[in-house]
């Protein structure tokens, strides 16, 4: 108890601060990062799909389990995104950064749409599970089309 | 309040339960989920690093927010290590497949290293940090000495 109160209290704290601007050591790195944490949520949220979709059983310890993975991993892509991180090993549209409002929009909208996916995986019934995969799923897309190069 | 509240429930719900062998398409997902993921945790870890060795100046909240990341991260990438995972683009030693108990008694030691370092942060005292980080940075060591090819 002791051991989760003290988790509870330092995600608490997360939750209550706007995340500061990450400092890379180069551009590189930013860019590795932002990949990184997609990756890691991409695998989390596509497990869930997955059974959304019926192409896995479902299971719902598993899918409340990567649904929460998900979305903490969200949230920390988009502090990759700095200013002189339009170049390199990316496939991100330069528009990202003359459009900054739009790209925050859309994060932020992805990140809303996992909480609600995360909060119906918890509910451990895959029929609540199954709209929520589908708006995460618009939410990415809606921002891949705008602002990622294909 | 009623948002910090939902994903406090949710970080519980982590905290209560052993986590699942994670699921991956192919062996390169799950190399490429072990990379990510200890990627993201080591940008994390350095930030607070660099922040005790006084090579970078000490902000209190970036060093808290940065050690909750680390803390969350560090327990990801284990899950990457399944049967079949030792071939490919990996520094990984075959011997974490054949002495898994050492493997995962040095990965459990990271993660509780880095929760020390996390609680230390989140005191907001640099003294206290700087012990946690050479605590933390020895079980990383321990574990890549023994099982990650140089």
């Amino acid at each position: 108890m002791k051991k989760i109160a003290s988790l509870v209290l330092a995600l608490a704290a997360i939750a209550t601060s706007v995340p500061a601007t990450a400092q890379f050591a180069k551009p590189e790195d930013a860019i590795k990062y932002r990949k990184s944490a997609l990756f890691v949520m991409q695998q989390n949220f596509g497990r869930v799909a997955a059974m959304a979709q019926g192409k896995a059983p479902f299971d719902a310890k598993i899918a409340a389990e990567s649904a929460a993975t998900a979305e903490f991993m969200i949230k920390l892509p988009w502090a990759g995104f700095g200013d002189g991180t339009d170049k390199g090993e990316t496939k991100a549209e330069a528009k990202i950064w003359t459009d900054k409002a739009k790209f925050n929009e859309y994060a932020q909208k992805a990140e809303q749409e996992m909480a609600k996916l995360s909060a119906a995986a918890k509910s451990g019934n895959l029929e609540n599970i199954k709209p929520a995969v589908v708006a995460v799923g618009g939410a990415c897309k809606t921002c891949h089309d705008a602002f990622r190069k294909s």
